[in-house]
C-alpha cells in the first residue's frame, strides 16, 4: 500500500498528525485527509511539500490572513 | 516504490503531466516535481487532490488572478 503520513511543521518540526493518509482533497471548510480505513480529518492546512518515496506529506498551517 | 503519476485537470479531464513522482514542492517559481529518477519539471499549478494507494496526484493550473 502507498499510503503516506501526513505531518505538520510547527516552529520548524515535523509534527505527525495523521497516519496512513490515502486521499487528500481541498475543501471549503479546510483540508480533508481520510486514511486507508476511511477515518476523515479536517486542518486548516496547505500542503508543504511530498516525498512520496518515504511517505511523507509535509503539511503547514494556514495564518488567518 | 511509493511514487505517483500526475495529472493536470483540463476541461474536466485528466490528463498525465508526469510519471513516477517521488518529490512535490512549492517554489516561488511554480510546482516543483520530480521524479524518482531525479527529472523535475515546474508547472504553474496546486494540488487539487491525493489519491495515494492509485498512484494519483491531481492538479490544476492556477490562473492569472
Amino acid at each position: 500500500m502507498c499510503e503516506a503520513n501526513a505531518y505538520l511543521l510547527k516552529d520548524g518540526q515535523e509534527e505527525m498528525v495523521f497516519e496512513n493518509v490515502d486521499r487528500l482533497q481541498f475543501q471549503e471548510g479546510g483540508l480533508l485527509l481520510e486514511d486507508i480505513f476511511g477515518r476523515r480529518l479536517i486542518l486548516n492546512a496547505r500542503i508543504k511539500e511530498l516525498a512520496l518515496v518515504d511517505h511523507k506529506i509535509i503539511l503547514e498551517e494556514i495564518d488567518n490572513e
